[in-house]
């Protein structure tokens, strides 16, 4: 060990190429060991793992030292009455913020008392849009055409470099010389980030031959891939999904301790109005709370809880109670692939009964798709409910001593 | 253990209610065994897992039932000049995509070559923005003009719930009868949200007491937490920090196998055009994934990636080079409380020397603050300069082609 | 006179209705006179026009008590290299900020003297996006199906209320029960509000009828009529026009007195960086200056300059050069109805050979969208210039100090 | 004439130099004449007008070849209760759209009808936003600190340049090497833009001596100037106001044929969630449609639309009926300087009561922005109500049908 960490430390050994020489579980410990010198950090219980090192160290994690351990609770059960998911499901969250659970499972237990959530995946698709330069406007129009008339020739290109996913839609921006090409595929079960990414080089390579485009990045940030973006809202990214939930007026004044006008109130005065004043691409309480924990559970990639953040939550008052919904327009996730192959986070998924590829395929991703919008549901209706108690709460003071 | 499965399933047993007749260990091993029967899932590696169920279940989850393993690699020597991190560190990052540690590590190798990276913290501030219900607009104009002459009395009310936290700012919004108060703390070492929840309570009194303001809700979105807003981008939130580096042509060249020229091009297009073109709050290639896997690795609220992504990158060309800067407004980071404690994220935090109290307070959590836009750098630099060698490749190819 | 004046006074006669006691001029001197004896102020000059007032009170304005006149100077020559202007024009721009009509003055000279701008009409299309209100998220689902499945018959019922209007495409969205349904048609050489307005109105019976929905309003605000909206630069609205040109190196430091590399830096550091900064929709200098001057010229909306400020000015140092452009993702604009009827601003159409209806119809407003284009190109150019030519100046003096 | 014309056709005289030879009467003729030569249009009516051409040669407009006229109606009388404006008033409103003035005038009746509009001047301040550019980010951070430290030097600085303006805030920003100060002016009654922007320059030239940053841009697009952006929602330009207006039932009922209810249903539906959808950053109906028709009669820079467009306008049902208002959070008016000394502009603020300086200075334009408030207010008033009209109707045809 002292022999390895030496020749790192004088530079004739790579921190990164000790796999090279050492398997992979002996290489992982060489290198804890010598960042515990580096650091004087003692490094035990990230050294304390059980998952496939191997496994991991080929696809998900380059200079592996160990892992990190996040608690996980379960929340439900989730009655979820959507077109993939299982009936009931137990959400998996993975937090180090306490009440998080205790939260959504208080909402779990409204929309399982009421019914259930219904559910819809509206849209599905992954995008990529890399960006070209033209040499002037008009090169930039004659691209944009070449792209409209050559579509079959396209998707021939790009469907030639996965074995799974389509090419449905290809939509041209320009922005002076700038020209984007949002390409969007059906992905099925993965998330479908690499798939876009490989396919959408090889249409890069037609598009620069034939047209004389350069292309300047793979990703021009129209795609938009982990920064919030109205385009996202607009066109979708990943699965768009809407979970609503009508809450009779018993059950409101029974679970929550408010009534159906205070919840719609509520909700209007700060998922509208403060969001709608603070410039926000996010009309929600803690939409990115359920998704974040629900992601790291489940094998996601945590740096999508950006898009899913953009959720809107809506609440109207109806009759004989209060219809509330959560509409995420871009909800990157897939069950194949990513983090999903990893042991703790594969049996999240098999937990949800969508672990792997779905018959027909989509269906699993499409399936967790909906479970995720529920249980953003249930994070809102716990988080507007108490809100809505507390306010009736003082309303109701405020007239006791008025 | 079955009996408990029982009366779980009968409805006598709570789920959550489980460690009130069993300690910790055993409520956890009870839930996972009623979770894998309800559910069909082997739920074994979940629960192999070191850290204190005591500890979790008191400050950090609720219905647990194990924890998810997410691999930890690190990036580095990563030299920082700033006013509070150490001069060299590597940075732990717990992530399930393949290659991104690569890439931050490739980063880490070009900043440190350059002599490292710049950084300052240009604001330090927690918000939490109450909304009330004014009766109309004149009395939500009196509502404000009370608040903005009784500071000292306000401040007295939401500091005498905190050891810590200094109140230092409040700016009051009116739409309509809305009123919003947006609250700004000096929260020291802590990520601050409980504790400006907690003042901002009292706050809530003290103004409904006074001027018959009603509170709707103790957050009304405008903090704005959790939501990308641009709110946060001009008025901070968390830690507001910028990193910068000065590239050489040779390094330019040497490592990045492209040129100062086409690194700043490469960044306006996809960078600068890209996202104004897509509605983006983020102008950045992919700062999300840098903070997410630091975040999952230092305990830090997964959530708040979603602030984080509307980092800014600016890469300008310079005599002899270019100058490449990120700018992150809105960094919430606390090196206590939340997930801190836990015995794996600790050790990540330890690894960077910022676990716990700084001395004086809030140094640590500036260093860490400080340590993630390095981060950032390095994960933009990398990525960016990928996509400008191959930009480069391609122009000459074409050129070669001509 | 003093007769009405009393009745008006009394609140016999509704100030209003003058017009069905007298003729046209008489109604609007009498009105004149009221309004001047109410507030004591002289209207002489509002009183002095020579418009044709049975047009002016049958068509475009209601309580007329005479008129404001807007100084009116040209810009130009312009030449214009599109595919539906004159290739040469003078602009005519009404506008009471001085300096606005010389700067513009001097960006047609640059692009005059650069060869012309090159302008190209994108995409051309008037939307309207009625709210519908469903019972909850499934029937919003079936209402979305509904409309999929039946575009031939939503298309029929449209058309029945137009000659020359045709419906290209209807977008749906749903959050919550909210159902969205933008509609874009081609309106030829009108502007097209009112057309898309009427045609919404019939589809909304038809789908009202068919699914239940209810509709709640006509606008739903996804139009996005005259508030600035990111669905407005992602899917266009009105024409989307892109113009540009290359400058050289000798013109640029003959006509801007400054460099290419400064012009590109400047626009980089103030439209991109800053706008980005400032959480703006628009990325130019003072597009809105322009189309502001010309649509109050050319009898436009003025209300619209707000669709228009969302320009893109981009700049990129090219070979022997800088490109320049503007992109206008939602510029509307018409030939026909409004205020093209009036006679000055009639006069200002025919000034640039656009008014009335073209031939094949719809040519007559897309050569104006052009001439639009071509003259915010010529007001950024100015404006840039200057700044980089100050700019240039300033690093030359601090060279010279140093 | 021919002569001169033959001159400028032969370019021995620039269009733009006939001021130098003839009088300004005579110019504008012989420029009119050549134009109409050029272009084959006949510009009469533009010839035809009684404004003071010397006056508006030197300070509104070059290249004159005369003006169109816009038709004025008026509104009201409008009930204000403001701290400004005259308790009641007629809006001239300049528009070429049909059936504007007539909507503004039924919300101005149930304004007036209800006791009138309260209305608040919240904040007042124009801005101006120079970016400078900084070696690198610790030189960013230095002039921060250096203007922090010096304010006082600073603020004598911009107020030299001024007999009237007050400078009463910096807020600086970082984004890189780019250094963004956003100075902020009490401008009195001014609009402002040329004030700051000379004060700017002042302060640009102390900067650039003071700390060795380089002046990019005297406006930086932070101000933020005739662009929609979210920094001017938040931070506020020109005058941020705030109009309302508590609507009984038996009101709604009787002019408006719908209820309070449907009223704020349908301000939820539309102005909420379907703005909020749209990545909209103005959350009315209408409001820029009512600013720039007093904004072209008044005087006011038209382009400035952009900023009054982002207006929000909320609708609760209160006790015995609904509480409607408008919030304003940037309006640039001034009613000395820019078009406002123009003879038929003039009568228009005559009309209003607020041309010229007030006493004490500022208060004239704080009234007219009160009344701009109360207006748009109105036009929301009439849009929403009937709009709701429509839909309680169509709902109870349903009923009927069901």
């Amino acid at each position: 060990m002292d022999d390895y960490i030496e020749r790192i430390r004088s530079g004739s050994l790579k921190l990164y190429a000790l796999e090279k020489e050492l398997d992979a579980r002996e290489a992982v410990r060489v290198r804890r060991a010598f960042i515990e010198e580096e650091t004087g950090a003692n490094l035990d219980t990230i050294g304390s793992f059980s998952m496939d090192i191997d496994q991991a160290v080929r696809k998900n994690i380059e200079n592996m030292i160990g892992a990190v351990q996040v608690p996980v609770g379960v929340a439900g059960p989730l009655a979820v009455k959507g077109e993939y998911a299982r009936p009931s499901c137990y959400l998996p969250l993975a937090t180090t913020e306490g009440a998080l659970v205790a939260s959504v499972n208080r909402g779990c237990a409204l929309i399982t008392r009421a019914g259930g959530a219904d559910v819809r995946v509206l849209r599905d698709g992954m995008t990529r849009a890399p960006v070209f330069a033209a040499r002037d406007i008009v090169h930039a129009r004659e691209i944009v055409t070449w792209v409209e008339e050559h579509m079959t020739e396209i998707r021939e290109a790009a469907e030639s470099t996965t074995s799974h996913g389509k090419l449905f839609e290809i939509v041209p921006y320009v922005a002076g010389t700038n020209v984007f090409l949002r390409m969007e595929f059906d992905t099925k079960d993965a998330m479908g980030m690499n798939m876009v990414t490989i396919a959408g080089a090889k249409v890069g390579d037609l598009i620069e031959r034939e047209t004389g485009a350069r292309l300047v990045a793979l990703s021009g940030n129209m795609c938009t891939d982990k920064k919030p973006a109205a385009i996202n809202l607009i066109r979708g990214r990943g699965r768009t999904v809407v979970a609503g939930v009508k809450l009779s007026d018993d059950l409101i004044a029974d679970l929550l301790k408010t009534d159906a006008e205070t919840l719609a109130l509520v909700n209007y005065r700060k998922n509208m109005v403060g969001s709608a004043l603070a410039g926000s691409l996010g009309f929600n309480a803690h939409a990115a709370n359920v998704i974040a924990a629900i992601f790291i559970a489940c094998g996601q990639d945590a740096a999508h809880v950006v898009e899913g953040s953009t959720c809107m939550t809506t609440v109207e008052k109806v009759d004989g109670g209060a219809y509330v919904a959560v509409t995420l327009p871009s909800l990157p996730v897939g069950t194949v692939g990513g983090g999903t192959g990893l042991a703790t986070q594969r049996e999240c998924l098999d937990l949800l009964g969508v672990h792997g590829g779905g018959t027909p395929p989509g269906t699993n991703a499409r399936a967790l798709a909906e479970i995720v919008a529920a249980g953003v549901l249930a994070g809102e209706l716990s988080l507007l409910g108490a809100l809505a108690a507390q306010h009736l709460a003082r309303a109701h003071q405020q007239l006791g001593r008025g």
